[in-house]
């Protein structure tokens, strides 16, 4: 016999509809009857076919994330935040490292649109606007120009670029250099560059632009960063994410460089855990938790509205969080 | 009008056999056939429909995976991994973070068996044998004891403590502490303090363990761990995870004792990430990629034939890396 919805219903001493509300995470719902709700569907070991309703032509509750790579902590951080909030709002979370490969970029946006997710939230960067058109579901973007109609959650790039370079010219720096990545024309992570140059325009300084190859593994970087650092006699260094600064710190104290009396370094992204571990450095915060919660919240209302008019692009604010490092 | 597969098969001057080959990732086909089908199924825009496979009482082709955190370095490159070689296997991924909340992996517990996936890797620990019995589903879990049916992958945790004491040991260390998590009983993580408390009884040294609330914030574990280096006088660490041996090594630096020649640290896991960017650590690393490649291949066995008999436990080697900590 099979266990159905009204036979829960029964068990728990509620309504159907509070059953599929306990089920579907919707609606006001009190702690007791969650429980009971709970309980009963233990005790006949009920379970909720998605994929059945998904054949009436309901929903069917999943999300795709597309992201480079959740070895990386900001975006582990960062799909972590998101799935558990999906939770909340009863979706479950398909992941996707796309891991800078186009051709498993490419071939997930066909298995998402086959899987019929209810919509996307895509953080990578291989593809062109073409293949994201194309995909016909509600996409948000994090941090990367996707296509006209995405909309793109990101956080205060110019003005942390200013801050920072702002921090290391109170720190007492001169010749300050930024290490950043190659320049990406899809990306709004470039207007870290240039918040650091109109800062140093404005304080009449000389720009240091050091651009790094993004396929360089953590080893040929430090490579490159020692010889940076023993060339240039930089005093200051912003780095526009806390791993590339972790490695300019490492090559710093191998060179028996004191930092930051010899050698300031400000890193970029905050996440929990840089704060946790490394809070020796100064960085600049992104806002994870408020990305996810718009990522989110502007997915939801493509889902329940195709039509609905966003904004081409939502900046939220950054702040700097200070270390030992300047 | 709907394309169908067909379709495309014409398109691309192939059988609809091999279409379904490359759509399901499955048998040899050549580079130059995938490149034809694919460009056919692009310029038809076609989208193979899971759904409608599913119901056809074909698999789901979605794997579960359910882990404490991907914000947790160890967890993410883990996960990662997975998530990589299942799509290799035509697989797609839901991730669930249930972050030590039992009602959250209990009711992914849940989600996953309404969503008919085919199966699920878990290495998470709040729930009882109980739950995951009940759940129906092919299962394999990592480093955690779920039931007696369900295989598990571990790294050979006792082969671990001992390497890492003896490392101490022939480093000089002679008040060599453990700094641990809470025992727990489901777990054979457990066996590196055994292998510690081994090594230790066999060299006739005084062991030192402590043992840390799972449940502590980064913060509150530093306060305890200055307490300890303050007190203790030891000259040894061994770290049953990296993630405490960073925290350690930032304590150490406060209060001015020189690693290694004060204090020798030792910790556990070895991710690509801490080689990558902690390459001073000394660290047990355990094959990520082994334990990934294993798992699903344990899976896919128990898929494909649900009696297959397999082993309770496999245990895959760890190897010690040096750094400077030692």
């Amino acid at each position: 016999m099979t266990i159905k919805l009204t036979d829960v219903a029964k068990k728990a001493g509620v309504s159907p509809t509070t059953v599929s509300r306990v089920i579907n995470h919707y609606g006001y719902l009190s702690q007791k009857t969650i429980d009971k709700v709970h309980l009963a569907m233990e005790e006949l070991n009920y379970q909720p076919n998605s994929l059945a309703r998904s054949l009436q032509g309901k929903n069917t509750q999943l999300i795709g994330l597309i992201f480079s790579s959740v070895g990386n902590p900001f975006f582990g951080e960062l799909v972590e935040k998101l799935e558990n909030k999906l939770f909340e709002k009863g979706y479950k979370t398909i992941l996707c490292n796309s891991a800078d490969n186009k051709e498993k970029e490419r071939d997930y946006l066909r298995m998402l649109a086959a899987n019929k997710v209810d919509g996307i939230i895509a953080g990578a960067h291989n593809l062109g606007i073409k293949e994201y058109e194309k995909v016909g579901l509600p996409i948000v973007s994090f941090d990367r120009f996707l296509a006209d109609n995405i909309p793109i959650v990101s956080s205060d790039n110019f003005h942390g670029g200013q801050i920072a370079t702002q921090a290391l010219i109170q720190s007492g720096g001169e010749k300050i250099a930024i290490f950043t990545g190659t320049n990406r024309s899809n990306s709004p992570t470039n207007s870290r560059l240039e918040g650091y140059l109109a800062t140093i325009k404005k304080n009449q300084l000389e720009p240091y632009v050091f651009e790094f190859d993004s396929h360089y593994s953590p080893a040929l970087k430090s490579l490159e960063i020692k010889k940076i650092l023993k060339e240039e006699a930089l005093d200051s260094v912003f780095c526009t994410d806390d791993l590339t600064a972790i490695l300019v710190m490492n090559e710093a104290v191998k060179l028996g460089l004191k930092v930051p009396e010899e050698l300031k370094i400000i890193g970029y992204d905050g996440t929990t855990f840089m704060q946790q571990y490394f809070s020796q450095l100064t960085t600049i915060v992104q806002p994870i938790e408020d990305c996810a919660t718009l990522l989110i919240d502007l997915l939801v209302q493509r889902i329940t509205d195709k039509d609905v008019a966003l904004e081409p692009l939502y900046t939220l604010p950054v702040k700097l969080i200070q270390g030992e490092s300047t």
